[in-house]
């Protein structure tokens, strides 16, 4: 090893990126201020899907704008692709990313994954996790509701200058055909 | 731009090919008759699945024998895979085919992409849509009913020279085991 | 045709290879001593997943051993990964493997490609399907049932070596989010 | 088979479609004016290189032109992207296209593979080859002069359109450091 | 759009990160201060070539040790893996990258595209090229010269801690051959 | 570990099986005879060129043959495609076998990545390289030569039985076109 930095790897969706990312990257920050953070975007090849609304590029620029308005710097924000095989994610991202020891991450297949590979594996804090959880905020949007109580300010109004509350609406209409465009 | 072409893109997975599809596609010849007319597969790659029994090429046969049946011509017919960004599928659409200005589809994820991409998109008109849906036409084609009502005589003849009945109940034996060939 | 090789095909997904496939291996080989048997693993890019939980080199690996412990030698194992497009994937098994004449499988849409192709194909024999079965299998390792119902016990220890019911549990709290690796 | 429809598949890359290739289509249908024609464009996938500067699409629309400004109707014209496996490229090319019968091609490789599949191929007439080799006509263009030996009207006012002669002049340059976009 | 931020992206492979490449980011910092640089690691998914010899992990590493190194902070470093169809390539980076309006690089290819789709695209500069050019450090690498005139110290330490100048000599060795692993 | 298999795993293109493969692959029998021997064909999606005329299964077919003709039983062969990143290829050969300890081959990439993987790699014994490398048997089929100073007899008339010279014919001369099907 070449020299002491400390790298961890903060993995989700941010479907959209809610209040309760920023307050589990803020936790992970003040516990460990010295690591660097990766976050990485998974799914980031989806848009255009229920499940999936934003595409890797927007939820880039949401998490990149909610940082910046809580003045957290330092953070790299990096899109991953799903791969076709699951046995090969964790040597695709390792091929990817700079070396890493520690992973954050609630979905029990990816720590699953890491955790088999010799990482350090932790979960973050699910503030709120009622209010907070990404399928709900999705729903609030599609329904238009305000979205003070998901998003910051600044992820909000990203979120209103791309039409999000458009798109859900349109997705929704389009998960009863159950088929993609050109479908 | 170096000429005065119009091009029209009418999008659809056809399915098979019905009357109501070409019923659509006469009422655009009628309403723009000098239009070149792209005659778009939809998720071409897809086959031998209950939602999508046909390959490409065999929706290919059936649209180029009903427009010959229905005196047609002038009428480009392109397979379109799925790929698999959906925010990639207008530019990919776009590399593939020559400048169009007008798109027709029902379908609202394809009219959403289109829009944000600055096109002109218009719906088909939807003739006794209960009937020629493509989900029920193929339900009576795994039953052995009849294709009449649904199909063209050039287009029933094609089916059947094909097999189609014999596919469509095979398609529904797998479908229960809900796995692909190999699978 | 240069010689007079005969060789036949099973195709299966093994997750996990249990006592009934080997029964049915078993009668292929005492039914056509001579011929050359290949085994295709299918679905072989899927892993950690509910309905695919091992990756195609463990069930190579558990193949492989049970085979050993039967004292069956001479049959080749193949990993056989699906294709895009269901309709290419006989001529892609075509392409990975020497020439054969016939399949030996039980799913429906296999049978249908192949025998469109101008195989010959055949059933496998189901020895006991109520127990033996892949998805009750894979239910009674999930709930850390005793494997001897359903594995022979070198391919039991080998599942046991690789942890494969704590992975069939993970997969199952995996399967309530539906997300993969990143999602 | 269901009905006498007789169709014949003309392949090439058409980069760009020159005098030589409306030739050898006007003397194909010359020869045969029942036959349906499909013109596929190869190599549809790759643009913005030496050997390959046009998209599929703007391919097509070159086609389309000078089609219409030949006079010549009821010719179908489709994009066929390379596949990974040259072996499973007539597969391919079925499961896309309505059954054909006969090939046009003078890539030997082209008449092999259909040639083992069972098709009729036939090449197609080469006039002054020489002048209208694709190679030579894109260093005609690179080089910036007038296009009229090579390309009909039609075709050449849509390459100057789209600023073929720039573009032929920026990868010259591109070929020197062998890279693609990002490279 | 929503809010002000600005963001530029640097386009470059980095086999390795170079002090040219340092001074060129310097420049460009130094010019737009308030400007959010991205860098992108283009053929991300390259390595293990005579071109390529490092992962786009290693030059994520390379990259971001050299810029703590010389104190500059706030820049995301992302992998942009090559796509199948260059006409495909920007809109690919559009989707997985936040909204940006500039775009650095010397490659003219990169440049002709992004400008065709209405960027602002800027050289970068060259400080003594003779020396600093990619291919003439990866020679001297895989001849065992010392690094420093190439490296700065950070970066030396990162490619002597993988093993950089043995993996150089090996792929030399292995371009004799032409082929890759398995071939 | 579940139980004492030890295997070992020999990799090449096999373009054709040659008399210093099947040597080679005596000399690992004799020197380790109760190490179980997988036989990976390297860069298998390859064929109809000139570096790889023959498809994967063709190749398959030319192995078995040869050790049925050698009597040598208890090998298994497995096609093995190239993947897109180099730096992911021992990872992926790991999720398509079972475990394995050595690895043979003379290829120094492949050689390289496994080591760094932490295997035992082994070279292969080149008998009369100057004759039996690959290049030098595919030139001498193009000429029409006799295969028997390359070929066992099994493995010349099966190369003979698929029209082999006439392929690599063929293939010289597309090679001067420099292009695939479709090209």
């Amino acid at each position: 090893m070449s020299a002491a930095l400390q790298r961890g790897l903060f993995v989700g969706r941010f479907q959209p990126f809610h209040r309760g990312h920023l307050r589990a990257i803020e936790a992970v920050r003040a516990a460990r201020p010295a690591e660097r953070l990766i976050i990485g975007i998974g799914s980031a090849q989806e848009s255009y899907t229920i499940q999936n609304p934003f595409t890797a590029g927007e939820r880039f620029d949401m998490i990149d704008r909610g940082l910046v308005e809580a003045g957290i710097e330092g953070v790299s924000i990096v899109p991953l692709p799903d791969v076709n095989q699951h046995a090969l994610w964790v040597p695709y991202v390792e091929g990817m990313l700079p070396a890493f020891e520690r992973v954050y991450t609630n979905n029990p297949l990816t720590r699953g994954l890491f955790e088999d590979a010799g990482y350090t594996v932790e979960g973050t804090e699910m503030y709120e996790r009622e209010k907070w959880v990404g399928v709900g905020v999705r729903a609030a949007l599609a329904r238009g509701e305000p979205m003070d109580p998901y998003l910051t300010p600044a992820v909000a109004r990203f979120v209103e200058s791309i039409g999000g509350a458009a798109r859900m609406k349109l997705l929704s209409r389009t998960a009863e055909t159950g088929r993609g465009p050109g479908g």
